[in-house]
């Protein structure tokens, strides 16, 4: 059939095309059904929905995915997609070949796979799993879709932290240290998906993260590393369908995430990769046993991608630094690179670059490179390099004037931190649509409290989301203060 | 957060919210979100989709399921639904409470699952099953939500067969034999989804199929019968949901189907059921012991419900009838009305009559009552009180104009009649969309041919669709020709 294109402005992830109902009885198509549209130019693949007004007769409506389509349009119903049985298969727990893998990763990427289709692919790989050959077979495939990056010759460090843990944000210390010590670091980070802040958002609070392939090459020749945001270049289109379709139902598969991270990693043209684990209750890998166990298979798929890795597995069971949201983390970062901030905060940071620079066979101390001023001078290089203001200081970085104090209930220790909830509360304050919204520890794990000391202020901008996030933090209560040493985490 | 609702015409089956992207930021929700919107009436749930154009800041655009919401409404974030929780427990081998499976089902009746996560639903359940419990649970808590007929004292007839056999329209026939023997039978039928047509457009071509629940319940009353078509009541809103998304995985666990079956039948308020099982190659049973054991399962859990069924299983490994498309199936309920027509759908239909009678302890030969010309009588009883002609015959149901016919290319017998792929010639012709397009069946299985001879006739009402199913046929070969009682299915 015959149809006009019209652009219909909705930001939708998927290619949704509307259709007149009349028109998608004449075609035979349900809602949600796949289309081939085809143009003089080039051929698409369409997801139904059905309208009554929005679109007349003879138009196609599409959305924010196809609007590079215009004219006339040749549209039939496009043959049920092959990857549909190949997801099927994974279902019924059969182990996939090589090229239904191949066909899954094509489809996802073409967008050709509806939101149903996407929720049982995630579905199958959590259900049943993935064994070494197909995670293997996932990470290649996903590797050859999307933009790729290349350095020339030498070696390309990397590095990268399985998520779950509140602040813990090392990287933007990791970047400028191996920068100063000479490794090559082009350092792409991700926003926050259901987070306070992603790396990212909190690089956004000292300068611009977003940037051409050609300028981000600039800017890694420039000053040996950057700290974008992934975003900028579709590393992978096929991860972010897929991330998006594993939010609504928290799910993780550890084959997926071992695809996504290396795909990436792979596709950014990393040679040498620290990999952080962190395992804790709240952290993504909750016992360390799975810890341990993830870290093998993230060391044999490198092996096999040509990526040397080296995984650390770290304590996730608290926030790492004092600071939780965009502008309060960066306020950590600069104390760190100032010679004082979070002690956690620096260890964490030093260790990992101390690994990474050991891999890359590069010499240089970490504490010595942080102690001398060298890290903060390559990190000022940095952000001006990406648009920043290179002399910002932390006064600079003023958090969100309405402010409450949670104070502890009784005397005594520190014994709990929960991640999850303190990242509750700190979005729930604004962040990180709100820059300067979140939370500031005042007191870490294991410190000794006196009743009525504040335990942590929850900063925000406006008045409605302090309260939403106070309600919350009081409900919920997210730091525990018990006797000195005491293991009990809940009595249930 | 406050907004002003503005409806916005996009016929999506889920209650879809447009915000503006700085609204949903603001917000801290992402696509596919959830949202709570209270209005002075009552509060319901949303679905977040991000514009930049369609809705202005300020504005929540509500979709088709939504277009009763009007004025200022309040919205905030949802919480995570209970039941996505519910769902990952399944993902995860674990059998449900009968609990779970509640929310599970509340929050489908509700609108309060996205696809992805209708789509995680169906998968867990097809990847991991559903016990005897959880499929009794499951049944229960389908029958709760939506709405329920009520007809007094005494037995109350139904049937329903197990799809994938092309043709197979005995329910215009079944209903008829039983209504005139004394037994009411209330029955409702679906529309094609993917196949070339459901008993309800069938019946479309002699009558209406869409009634308010009072005019159904008289209808009942004139004629003891009737044939409507199940939408018109939203028995079981649940049920279309999971079908929906059942669909393009096409995936159908047993646990499913008998408590969306049996869910159903309860609502309609049905005493008596017999349910047909047909099995073979390309119906949805494909082994004797499959539908051997799907029959116990079927039965347990209607006894469970009070529900007395008989389960019949039949061959089904081809199309019963001759036509395929409403037109054409409708001219074969004709022709064995008439005491002629297809064999196969004569004594098929006979034999479920048989069965559904004795069951409801109620006398009468359906071969009797066939051949009386009583069930014709009735038949036209209910089309005339379903408003339509009583006396409309054959001749007037005409078969579409554009003709192809497909002819034997050797001598022998008809092996094979290929049940997809004739639903699929006869969908590509028009069916159901264009009523009088479809299939006519020349020579039905283990009948003798000579090459040259026409084994079907392709119908269409437009040129090109003729052309697109000649195509299909002619690369698929849905009939085929062999020796005598050859056994030979395919070679591989």
């Amino acid at each position: 059939m015959k149809f006009e294109v019209r652009p219909v402005d909705i930001g939708t992830e998927t290619p949704t095309v509307l259709l007149h109902r009349d028109d998608a009885d004449e075609l035979g198509a349900n809602p949600l059904d796949r289309i081939v549209i085809r143009s003089d130019k080039r051929t698409e693949t369409g997801i139904v929905e059905v309208t009554e007004k929005l679109v007349d007769k003879g138009v196609l409506g599409a959305t924010e995915r196809l609007q590079h389509l215009t004219g006339d349009v040749d549209v039939s119903l496009a043959p049920r997609s092959g990857s549909v049985g190949c997801i099927r298969n994974k279902l019924e727990d059969k182990e996939l070949e090589d090229d239904e893998i191949r066909r899954i990763v094509r489809d996802i990427d073409r967008n050709a796979l509806n939101d149903i289709e996407l929720g049982a692919y995630v579905s199958a790989i959590y259900a049943n799993g993935l064994s070494m050959s197909e995670t293997l077979s996932l990470t290649e495939h996903m590797t050859e879709v999307g933009e790729t990056m290349e350095w020339g010759e030498g070696v390309v460090a990397d590095k990268h932290s399985i998520g779950g843990v509140a602040g813990n944000r090392v990287t933007p210390l990791v970047v400028p240290i191996v920068a100063a010590a000479g490794a090559k670091i082009p350092k792409t980070s991700s926003r926050a998906i259901t987070s306070p802040a992603g790396t990212a958002d909190t690089v956004e609070v000292f300068c611009d993260v977003k940037f051409e392939k050609e300028r981000i090459t600039e800017i890694v020749e420039e000053t040996n590393g950057c700290m974008i945001w992934g975003g900028s270049v579709e590393l992978s289109p096929v991860d972010d369908r897929i991330i998006r379709a594993e939010n609504p139902l928290s799910l993780d598969p550890e084959g997926q995430v071992i695809a996504s991270v290396l795909s990436k990693k792979k596709s950014v043209g990393s040679t040498h990769l620290v990999l952080d684990i962190p395992y804790g209750e709240g952290a993504k890998v909750q016992d360390l046993s799975d810890a341990r166990e993830l870290a093998e298979d993230f060391k044999r798929v490198s092996d096999h991608l040509g990526v040397r890795t080296e995984c650390t597995i770290t304590r996730g069971g608290a926030p790492v630094g004092r600071g939780i949201g965009p502008v309060l983390e960066a306020r950590d970062v600069l104390g760190v690179l100032n010679g004082d901030g979070p002690q956690d905060l620096r260890v964490k940071s030093v260790r990992l670059a101390e690994i990474l620079l050991e891999i890359c066979g590069v010499d240089g101390s970490p504490s010595r490179i942080l102690e001398s001023g060298e890290a903060l001078e390559k990190f000022r290089e940095i952000v001006e390099a990406q648009n920043g203001d290179p002399d910002v200081t932390r006064d600079d970085l003023v958090p969100g004037g309405k402010t409450h104090g949670f104070v502890a209930d009784r005397s005594g220790y520190v014994t709990h931190i929960d991640n999850e909830l303190i990242s509750g509360v700190a979005r729930r304050a604004g962040a990180p649509h709100d820059k300067s919204a979140g939370i500031y520890l005042e007191a870490g794990v294991d410190e000794e409290v006196s009743r009525g000391d504040v335990l942590f202020t929850i900063h925000a901008v406006k008045r409605e989301k302090l309260e939403e996030a106070r309600k919350f933090a009081e409900s919920q209560r997210p730091v525990r203060v018990g006797d000195r040493g005491e293991s009990l985490v809940e009595r249930v």
